[in-house]
């Protein structure tokens, strides 16, 4: 009786740091999105406070009391909790004290001052990306990454500072790990592009001029939405909108916001920015109703969650199959540009390698390169091994070590990506794992499906999603990403299966 | 130096609870504006988390001793304080006491429980009003009267209960003097509506047609935001958006948010409700920055704000003089519709003379006769005399008694309006006040600037605007509305100003 009180008062406490939470995703998600430039810096402010107000509720000692009771008593074993389901109230309780634990190392002060030096250097970002301004930024950046540092040495970490950054996304994760991991993936990717690379010049064709040129901005929203509601996405649980870096937010599974970016030249960089978000969308839908305002009503880690994106947008949105169900109506909606497209012209136009300056218009071969470069760089930073101020200089040199390419500005460089703006230092390595989780997700698939290909050139993506749920979404934060992996696929997470599914796919479009 | 600590933290600590006081905000103005329907239910939770938190830190004994000992100490007077001003601080820290007084009488369940309902019964009333279904919201609205009239015993009033919650919109006003104010107003009224009445008979013409009718939403929304633009309103530190029912919120005086409501069928509803709240949101947009986040950074009263308003809906948009400016625009706009238009036919559209259903839609002679009826019913409700469960029959027979009308759908009776919806019993009187306090200013800006409709014709209206942000804007929270009423006008508030706006304007106009 005394763990019942005790679990329901937990229960209360934690959702109302989860609704505060949601608070303030959605004033991240407004200043993104609408806020009046004007009001930028009130913002920050806000932020701030809701931040401090999340950290106090955290830290408060009769939450603690209760969280770490509960975690010793040890009586939740058979206690139905949350979802009505033996062991996940000790599941609930066990995350939150991890989230807890995590909270009360860090100073109040440094929340606080994280909070407004993240929204103060969004928008330097904004300003600096638009004008090629690196110098305005630098300083903003320079600050975050002294935050980030003292924030790294409250955590604590074993092995490098990087690891208690990374532990925020990919609960767990060692970088100690994570890069040979990289690495390794590195040495089997780039013979690969070297090979395309050839075959590109012997052919001599540019099978993406297809879908560069003039797509009306309308048009391609109409066709995004189709996607979107044709991949199952919920749009009376969420929204679609735009924003200047695509991104997916809201405040719970009733509520799930994307943003794309539409570029009036190239109808790939809106549609597959919207299927990319779709993916995480679709996650964010799935979590059960009833983990909602509770600890498990969360993703596994932020690799989980690419997985989903980058299975969507990748395997499934880049695939043949898919245009053999879109074509028709791509060719309805852009009569002038693609009144001839077929299946084959598109699925070429949509998957053309080339090294280029731009993670998010990467390719899926060379895309894991753009992600080895912010790791070393960000690790760099971190263990106090190069300054900020280094950072176009190097940016530049490795790019051209990796891909060949020297940016001609530092928007196309170093100032490209939001992340650093945010304070997100050890989130890029989460897209990789993204894209090795969703390989071996999409083999487990197929396995279990039967033939993904005609189901998804049927435009019936159905069974595809319901597998996702069941075995991924429906989970939430009950298991973590190693153990859902060895769940679902029965194996450790690999380099493998997405090597063999690049070679497959662009070994057979190239002919390497 | 222990008041100059002491109010420095003072400050701190206001400005953490309005931080978290505008973050509420914005979740009110998204639920309205942007939400998805299946996030609603979450969103009342995350609405009552907020109201919970600004609660608790109104009344932690932290902050009252603050302050108490500020307020009591009286070192204050000749302290620089809030925007380097003497005596600002001293009025920065009684506003302050004053919330704060009346916050720790709420006992802290019955905010959240209020916060919680609130949000629960806008979605229903939304609902409702679209299927004209009062038994669906009639539950809802039980709840919050029987919450509010605990509110207001805890809150403590002389008089009526009724006054403890109008002084939370018109500090200081209590219904007893009120109601007269308004009986008197409508004595002097109603025989000029009979006069208009016989006179609209007598010409049997229609003028209102010629802005009934097919206007395109798009050019009606480019001409509400040139309106707009015009009046001197910053759309860099603004938004305008769509509803259901147009309202003015924000976070900020960098960001205020105005929405409006667009009728395909006739122009005068979306440009009105843009003109209305653009009013209000110069208002907010004037208030000083260096107020923003302090008890000053905020208006007089909600009777103060509504001047601001129909001084712009009503004594600027509806002037003979807006139309001298604007018809050309309006008839490059609409060339179908208004190719033949006139200032004189314009300014004879907009001031149709009409008995209607509908408040918000109401001529400027028969309006104020729609809150006299509100103001009877909930004052009853509050007294404990009648029940939500009489309300539509209260409602429709009293309109037939005051304007001769019955609606045939409680759409267009007891459900036309969301204040109930949102907890805001007190808050229809303000109104009126506005409409009094409008009508005062006007002479006295009149008085100050001479011709106004001069420069109404020649679309400018910096004077006025100017006029408006030194005498009332600028002065945020630093006068009450009676003080401010005094200092600008030279006079207590008064109906006589009003009735001779309207005497004069709709004598001239019907003949009468």
């Amino acid at each position: 009786v005394i763990v019942n009180t005790d679990y329901a008062r937990f229960l209360l406490l934690a959702r109302e740091i989860r609704d505060l939470g949601a608070a303030g995703a959605l004033l991240a998600w407004d200043q993104e999105v609408l806020l009046p430039p004007k009001g930028l810096a009130a913002r920050a402010r806000h932020r701030a406070a809701l931040a401090g107000v999340v950290h106090e509720k955290m830290c408060a000692p009769g939450y603690g009391e209760l969280v770490d009771g509960l975690a010793s008593a040890g009586g939740l074993d058979n206690h139905a909790g949350v979802g009505g389901q033996a062991g996940h109230a000790a599941t609930a309780v066990r995350e939150a004290k991890r989230d807890r634990d995590r909270a009360v190392k860090i100073p109040h002060a440094l929340v606080t001052e994280l909070a407004e030096a993240v929204s103060l250097s969004q928008q330097a970002w904004q300003a600096a990306r638009a004008r090629d301004d690196w110098p305005a930024f630098a300083p903003h950046l320079a600050r975050l990454v002294a935050l980030k540092r003292r924030e790294a040495a409250a955590v604590g970490h074993e092995g490098e500072p990087y690891n208690a950054l990374l532990d925020e996304f990919e609960p767990g994760a060692r970088v100690e790990t994570l890069a040979p991991l990289l690495s390794g993936l590195a040495a089997e990717i780039v013979p690969l592009i070297a090979a395309i690379g050839e075959a590109r010049a012997r052919a001599g064709d540019d099978p993406g001029a297809l879908l560069r040129g003039d797509f009306d901005v309308v048009r391609q929203e109409q066709f995004s939405r189709e996607v979107l509601v044709g991949m199952g996405f919920d749009l009376a649980a969420g929204r679609l909108d735009v924003s200047a870096h695509p991104f997916t937010s809201g405040t719970g599974p009733g509520d799930v916001r994307l943003t794309t970016r539409y570029d009036p030249c190239d109808l790939r960089v809106g549609l597959y920015a919207t299927i990319h978000e779709g993916g995480h969308g679709l996650y964010e839908q799935g979590i059960p109703a009833e983990f909602e305002g509770t600890p498990l009503g969360d993703c596994a880690s932020l690799g989980i969650h690419e997985s989903q994106s980058r299975l969507w947008e990748n395997f499934v949105g880049r695939s043949r199959a898919f245009w053999e169900h879109w074509t028709p109506r791509a060719r309805e909606l852009f009569p002038e540009r693609l009144g001839r497209a077929t299946p084959e012209t598109l699925h070429r136009a949509v998957n053309e390698v080339r090294p280029s300056l731009i993670r998010i218009e990467a390719d899926e071969v060379t895309y894991n390169l753009h992600i080895a470069l912010r790791l070393e760089l960000e690790r760099a930073l971190l263990a106090g091994e190069i300054e900020t101020a280094d950072l176009p200089a190097l940016w530049n040199a490795r790019l051209q070590a990796t891909l060949g390419l020297t940016p001609a500005t530092n928007r196309e460089g170093v100032l490209q990506d939001i992340h650093w703006a945010c304070g997100l230092f050890g989130y890029f390595p989460t897209y990789t794992l993204g894209n090795l989780y969703a390989a071996q997700l999409r083999e487990a698939a197929a396995a279990a499906l039967g033939d993904l290909d005609a189901l998804i050139a049927r435009g019936d993506t159905t069974p595809l999603l319901a597998w996702l749920r069941a075995r991924v979404h429906a989970r939430g934060r009950l298991l973590s990403a190693d153990a859902l992996c060895r769940e679902v696929t029965g194996r450790e997470l690999e380099t493998a299966p997405f090597v063999r599914y690049l070679q497959g796919k662009f070994g057979a479009l190239y002919g390497v």
